[in-house]
């Protein structure tokens, strides 16, 4: 932790923040410029976290020299985390995984027939929602525990790893039950009630970023996670808002390289939200695939005119196979198995 | 709903729209211009609404003629809401109420002293967080049902009021038990299980915007709270999120005005966090009574140096004392009381 | 300047930075943390800004001490500037000054007619555009040169101040000669040449703050002004980009209250930009003035149904004449004249 | 155009709308539904540009059918613009041309070195700034005309095109004398007077997109350009700001595919300031590759501890021979050369 005085600071001021420094156990360097001075603590600055510096008077600016998460950081942990699922299938390692399915579990036959087209495609988890999180409290909210069950029974079926949203703390044993992978929507980024409970857990937990997060609050959330003892985490860009309207979001391909760089965990792209248009999530992909990711997310729907949620932003299956052969060839490019 | 076609949209494109219409019994208005074909649809939008019409081919845009809220508008209920609460007080009448407190319950003796301070200077609502939504969980979390238990006792003490947030759905009972106000804060504001659990609670509510929400947005997560039956519903603009970083928050002073004109429900405006600093809360304050606000909400702390939360925006009682003494006068400037 | 080194950077990276120091007449303070080693620079933080220390080796982050701007900054001069102006008028005194009329010059006989209303309500600097900066090519771009002959022709019979808006550096000594403000428009903020030649004449200026720039952006193109020569410097907040779509822009209210802090020029608010709807143009002007505002430019048109541009936003003089009204009563509750 | 009407919009309302639209010659078509009434105009929109017909009474919301620029749009012309340049370059073909070089030009000597350098691993556009657009106005603001001179004479010398920002209407003769590309900045993107001088001018013209304008805003500027009379137009993808402070601005890949499915016009990446940071550039270009980009445009300097700008986002050369192993291997992968 770094202080900044104002340039009318007095020495009573300077002494005063020193004396707080000691109580908590952390030295002060003090260095004396010509217009500011500047107040350094050494120690652990976790102590100081919790004295608003701000307010003390003399002072203008309080800078951190530490990023705030510690078990998510790659400083923490160097080499990349690789989380196993079942069916020997693995994120994080240097295999593409591909998510993919529609959004919504809408019945068994549908989703069986999807599944194994996807399978043959090249996808290995199989995506499906069951609790919505809506916008609108008239629009279709899933099919919640039928929903579940259907996933799971696909799942066994076609043998492939599953993954579903969980949107409040009571659910999150029930979705335990019968995913391999819990997902944490983008709306509960910041459900800190919901990322403990979720932490307890001992699912694998894929955590979308927040529409209008940065990447430190993202990795501050996961690190909820991996503090309440969940170090199976994947973290998934799914697209930040910004003033373009032309797509639903603006999909972060910074972000995949960034948080990779600052975190040991997996990063999934999710295009499909990336984009918000069937027509433009081959190219998030592949852009995806480029950057570094490890893993995609795709919604795919045999009949998107008549999909209950997201209709406009799902692949066909034929497009979705273009997709799957574009993006191997990528992979390929970067040294990547997909 | 109005439909724009492609340049390239075919007649057969046009019937295939139409149909789904008439099997959803709405009527068609086709508008063939000299550059593109438009879609007008008469009777119930809403059964639009689960249809993608964007992914029907042909199509290019899609618009909707009404908002997606209908409770929560001016057009159900013409005259504003005036939520009635325990000590004679309302929230939405023509007085301007003040909530005032600590961010977060400390102890009985602190919450006890400053609860009587503000309450002489004007203030009849007390708020205190017991628990409270960190981003990093490593800071302090709350003192729980013990705060609550804390709130309620000054609150019967002092004849004020209590407001406190909830942050789960597990905590509603509990949170109904001891406070007047259930508060969802600006993360859960797109928390839909919490949504429709208060909803269902008959305590009065105050929502508060998300940190990104649009306006819409924002209403629409009150329809959730209104639709499941709860119509004790305030809004609370708290700031949202821009590029500027001289203040944790922009105050948005044009949701006051938009919030009340589109819909009857009461507008709470909160300038501590809309500014983040304590030397900004008084102009937010002052601009929010002279942009129409019902009410406002402000952190006030007798020692912000040794707050367990949010010490940098906290007031201390003597300018806080400034702080109601200018807002009363330019109340009066506005023919409101105060 | 405060360099913080990785965690593994190396006693020859230290030296390194410390020599490039050294060079440029800069001391170090070293403080070596357990987790992180930081460098503070002491000596004119200047020098060192033409060196990216970001690439050196070892380093993971820069932080400015002082703010780049200086002949702008409340340390540079205390006291607020007050400009004159012709027939005894001043900005940036006990006074809130109103600048109205039409976004555009119309006609001789519209501008006369309206500004008589608009001086008789207490307006007393004209507003009208020449030279319109239109996002599409195909819409009225002003009437150019008699457009601004037409206003100084108005505001001679009307003896009242007059502000128009100058684009390219090729109109500053044209503006310069007819009107007694020039105003440099959101989108021209960056527009440095430009800056640099307004810096250069000897005419107030009114600079608008970038739609998406922070406040610091803004007070560094002040700064270009300053330094070129020209000290007559107000800003004008004319309202922010956010992700809300009811109103035009989001009137940043923070930014009045933490620009007067900052800076020792004179902010005027512009709530016809900063909410684009005419209905919400009122409760942005009484929220300004409330907040500290020295001035108020609001658009005026006697019917904005023909409007050559910004029909929706411009009030009519029966609309303008309650505004000016409520305004004074809220200019006198924070003791303002008006 | 349609316009939606309030709820209460009487009959009249409804014929004084009409009438206009008469007046100038366009067809209205009036649907009359349950909740609300829509007039939708027939005939060319652009005549209606000129109404505002937001402030009609009885007028809720007014929507635009067309785009509103034409002359970019792939509607007026299907098949790819291809700018032809020297030296048998191109932009906007099957090939992926990159332009490199350091972000200002800074010496003869230094400028054929890294020329060299960048020319045998595979660019064919040289860059460099002689006017450079900087915050502060104590920054370096670049060599001048001296600046371009030895552009000039570098790339003669080295047979490459050359690219440099134009700032000003007064300096656009003098680059189209020295360079082969004129660079509008993103800060320039809605300076409209310059916009009209470059369309005048005869040289193939580089448009950055805006800090934070939207796709629609970036081709009405460029709309400007060919209205004008200049069609060899390439766009400029460049990032824009968000959120997020771990990147200087986020590189909108979505907005390459946007582009080019909604304009005929060349798309380039910069995925140097679209990272802000050499670390994450080459990430960015091999994504912007497999997304579509026609061209890259990349910082690169052999000393960037020295270098006058940009130093943080400049790649040395052999991270820049790295960077252009990677994106060929993708541009294959894409079936582009490069």
């Amino acid at each position: 932790m770094i202080v900044i005085l104002r340039a009318d600071a007095t020495e009573a001021n300077i002494q005063h923040i020193a004396e707080q420094a000691t109580k908590l156990g952390l030295k002060t360097n003090i260095s004396r410029g010509a217009e500011r001075t500047v107040i350094g603590f050494i120690g652990p600055e976790d102590a100081l976290r919790v004295i608003p510096l701000e307010v003390f008077p003399g002072v203008e600016q309080v800078l951190q020299v530490l990023a705030p998460y510690r078990l998510v950081s790659r400083e923490f942990k160097k080499e990349n985390t690789v989380i196993k699922l079942n069916y020997g299938e693995t994120i994080g390692g240097n295999k593409v995984t591909v998510m993919a399915g529609p959004c919504s579990v809408e019945s068994y036959e549908g989703l069986l027939s999807i599944a194994k087209k996807i399978k043959a495609l090249g996808a290995s988890i199989l995506r499906g929602g069951a609790f919505k999180p809506r916008t609108s409290p008239y629009d279709f909210q899933g099919l919640g525990e039928e929903g579940l069950r259907i996933l799971q029974q696909v799942g066994k079926e076609t043998q492939m790893c599953t993954v579903s949203e969980v949107m409040d703390t009571r659910q999150v044993e029930l979705l335990a039950k019968y995913v391999d992978i819990l997902q944490i929507g983008a709306r509960n980024m910041q459900n800190f009630s919901l990322l403990k409970e979720v932490g307890m857990c001992k699912k694998p937990v894929m955590l979308k970023r927040g529409m209008s997060a940065t990447i430190k609050e993202w990795l501050m959330s996961a690190e909820y996670l991996l503090a309440n003892g969940n170090f199976d985490v994947m973290l998934c860009e799914r697209g930040i808002r910004t003033f373009e309207t032309a797509t639903r979001n603006t999909l972060d391909i910074n972000a995949v390289v960034v948080a990779k760089r600052l975190s040991h965990l997996p990063v999934v792209l999710d295009p499909s939200h990336g984009t918000g248009s069937w027509e433009y999530v081959g190219a998030g992909a592949r852009a995806g695939v480029a950057a570094g990711a490890d893993a995609l997310i795709i919604e795919v729907h045999e009949n998107p005119e008549e999909a209950l949620s997201d209709g406009a932003q799902s692949l066909m299956p034929d497009k979705f196979a273009e997709l799957m052969a574009a993006c191997k060839r990528v992979a390929a490019a970067v040294d990547r198995e997909m």
